[in-house]
């Protein structure tokens, strides 16, 4: 069953293996007439790439990418924009003696048992560079929203069990690290965890905050694509995540109604609330407030 | 934007304000020739329903159900399946005063935000209430489900500060405290704690664990619709909710890759999972071990 | 597989029998703030309704509807609109010998083959009385697109091989004759051609012509939701439909693409079309010209 | 709004202009284990490319293909299948001065009314070269298809006034001419129709007949989703489609109802149909006969 599009206006369709040609993906529903920066979505890719540094994944991946179709002199038409990026490290010699393996924590068994076929090549659409196709359509998306005052930021905010304090972080404090964690003492201690793990031939998991400014009062629907659930299931198709949190999350389930919800007050005449524990939403809408929300991954 | 529909090949779509004439369901995509369990309806609703004890909402409803089409001679036809639950405690007059102010942690306010009108009798869509027309829903799934010895059953994990210990539980345990709390001696403290709450005019959080068993090794889509992106945009989409856990969910992020891979091992020469810490999923797919999550409520 | 639903971002689900206890519809995306004229559906559903005069079937239908949700004070909230038209000639005995036979035409054998299961009672959804739901749903987005000056239109272009002239028939034209047949002459050679083949007991099939004025240039998507694609599914959903025309439709294929082509010119030295045998589209998008389009009935 | 994919649980979206540098599809729910022939998506694209003889369109295409993704050694995998066909014959300068005038009977009106923007090079989306896509995921519809022994045909049933007869023609007859018309003398006729129009710089409409044989009863849903109304989308969002017949289509709508509706009687004891009127279909659901319907193009 067709399980590769995301989206419904605005839409994603992802294509391709890790060890396959490339990675592509169709984004639909681009309004036409947006600046397609092609240094902005080159820098974002090279954002994701692993092998950026000795702390991550040691795989090279080149992330050049094509631009396919959907824009002429650099704009958006209003056609699908499609991106290819190319994989220059294809080893399927590397993944031959995998044909006989199920690797823990892999989707190698599940894709066997799903599809009674096994391509052993890296994991195929379960490995986590698909991700380079949405960080490719994430990145229109933040060129469109840009238009609107949305900066859209996350960091690293746990690596195992070092936390990074809670703050109000800046794009150039997230960018300051290789781990991507804006507090400098905590990202040096996530640092030297990292490096001790991989000796042993271990891995970490981690939680990664996310933070969306400037989103209106309106968005969301009331029942079942309310704003939280849309971010949860996006946020849960990402490879290796195992739970979400919208705001405060689990937390405000261990505390009193009359401490979880956010009171509301007075700000120039007009109704606004007062704190955000619950994360930027209300019944499922956007209420005004930053939007946040936390993601573990395994 | 439509957004009152859930799922693809077996819908549910759902109408119907806490304070209008009443609330309903239509069930598209459930395979004829199952037989519908009235009875089995009317008990899972009975089970949903407020004031049963004196911990609970204290709201009076009515959960009687007619069956408005998709059945013959008592077996599901193919046709769409609806339900109406008719509203029996339609008292406009008690929210005669809500015209003017807004509730904390209601969606009163994002509602008013988004669509410019207000709709003052008890949240509207936004209530507690409209899960009556999901349960109904379920419960014709639970039917069908059935038939493939998939049972699924959920129950209290914590209210507040009090847990409830891990363990393997049964349907009985689970309905034998109006808690909903399996183990008896963290059933009598969430009790005690919720009837001082109720005491001081407060509400309490807590947080739910549901299990499916039974399930084959092979459901879920490996990219967007991964099993457990599905589930938690359904659980987000429920009133309240604000977090999401699979399998042990944000535990995994904060131990090494090592300790968190369920290992695989043979039985009877057959590849299978020593241990479910991931929740019955790999790569978004089932793997044919129980599957399990728990959710936050604030 | 859930097929009841129609639509994207204003989405309708039609949900019951022409035998059982009544027919209902969902109405998901509408707009808050809209006026729901009761007054005008019921004028609407009346329309459609059989037996109004010798020349029509003549089973009884009361298209009396309850309004069930989605409205406050008259206005649409923003929540799921649903209406509910009660069978009050419910007859299943009629029905009983029908448990045997297949009627010609009917789908009594195609849902036996697909579903194993007969509902006996008068064809299910397969009734020509599943198009109320249809058209309580037509009149909300009636009343919607008024205020955007859009008008629609549709009358009998031909019953049996008696042809309507081709004319810009007034909506009053049309509701004069119990034909729809807004040309009078026409009209009663109709109206004589129906009541002889009644009393053969035989039945006839027609066209239907719709119109729609005022409709922006720029509707429509120019590949697969092409405007004249969506139209042709939703006419060819209706019971008993056979074969669609957009604008002149099969003439165009018989000719030369010099004359099949409207030709553009300038008015007030703005670029225009100026002829419509396209039907107000171009490329799958609308032009600014009326829509029109016809439908035929076996 | 997203309007580049088509269908549900196989779906295809497709990207690409004429005079970009490619058209692309990506297909997505395709089976896992299918045998994917890449000579025989080659043969579907070679048959629909232009310039194959005097009498079609001269513009010269390479529909040579690139097998992007979804495959291992041969077979599918589950993951979506991607197909690249470059464009060899990109000349934006032939395109140049379009960007000054409204081709009569092109989309470059709407287009601009629509995005505001406008890509000249030869049509963008609405050129009939985007099929080269669909008829790739057509390919590989028909590979899956094979193996239920269904078998689709299609043939040019007129060219301008001149007509196919009806009868029962095979593929090979269909070959045989470069009209695709597999009666020989028609085919005569219209093709010197065809050169003669060709020398007044004029271009000729035509209709499409196809036949799906081996179908199974039970396709298709009863209301929205009703297989003639998927088809009918299907085909009239090709570009330059005006009309869709199913079976016999308006012809039906001049005739009494005893006349339109196919008679059933008994074969080896079990209810057939004795005619094939309808075209295949019987409440929206296929009957088992052959699926049948005609398309006219401007």
């Amino acid at each position: 069953m067709a399980g590769n599009s995301f989206g419904g206006v605005f839409r994603i369709t992802t294509f391709g293996e890790s060890h396959g040609p490339g990675i592509g993906v169709v984004i639909d529903g681009c309004p036409a007439g947006l600046a397609i920066d092609s240094a902005f979505i080159a820098s974002e890719l090279g954002r994701r790439k692993p092998g950026q540094s000795a702390i991550t994944t040691q795989r090279q991946e080149s992330d050049g990418f094509k631009l396919l179709s959907g824009t002429y002199n650099g704009y958006s038409t209003g056609a699908p924009i499609s991106l290819w990026i190319e994989n220059t490290d294809q080893r399927p010699k590397d993944y031959a003696d995998l044909e006989k393996v199920f690797r823990p924590g892999h989707a190698d068994f599940t894709y066997l048992e799903k599809w009674g076929i096994r391509d052993p090549r890296g994991g195929g659409r379960s490995s986590a560079r698909e991700t380079a196709a949405r960080v490719a359509g994430g990145a229109i998306a933040k060129l469109y929203l840009a238009n609107f005052g949305i900066e859209i930021l996350a960091y690293t905010h746990s690596i195992g069990p070092v936390p990074c304090p809670e703050g109000n972080y800046s794009a150039e404090a997230i960018e300051a690290s290789p781990t991507r964690c804006p507090d400098p003492s905590s990202a040096r201690e996530m640092e030297k965890l990292i490096l001790q793990t991989q000796q042993t031939g271990d891995s970490l998991g981690g939680t990664v905050r996310c933070i969306a400014k400037g989103v209106p009062a309106g968005l969301g629907e009331p029942v079942f694509d309310r704003l939280e659930a849309d971010l949860a299931k996006a946020m849960l198709s990402i490879n290796a995540t195992k739970g979400f949190e919208m705001g405060e999350g689990f937390a405000l389930s261990a505390i009193n109604g009359s401490q979880a919800n956010d009171p509301m007050g007075l700000e120039n005449g007009a109704p606004t609330l007062l704190t955000n524990r619950a994360g930027g939403v209300l019944g499922g809408i956007s209420n005004g407030m930053p939007i946040w929300f936390t993601v573990a991954f395994k």
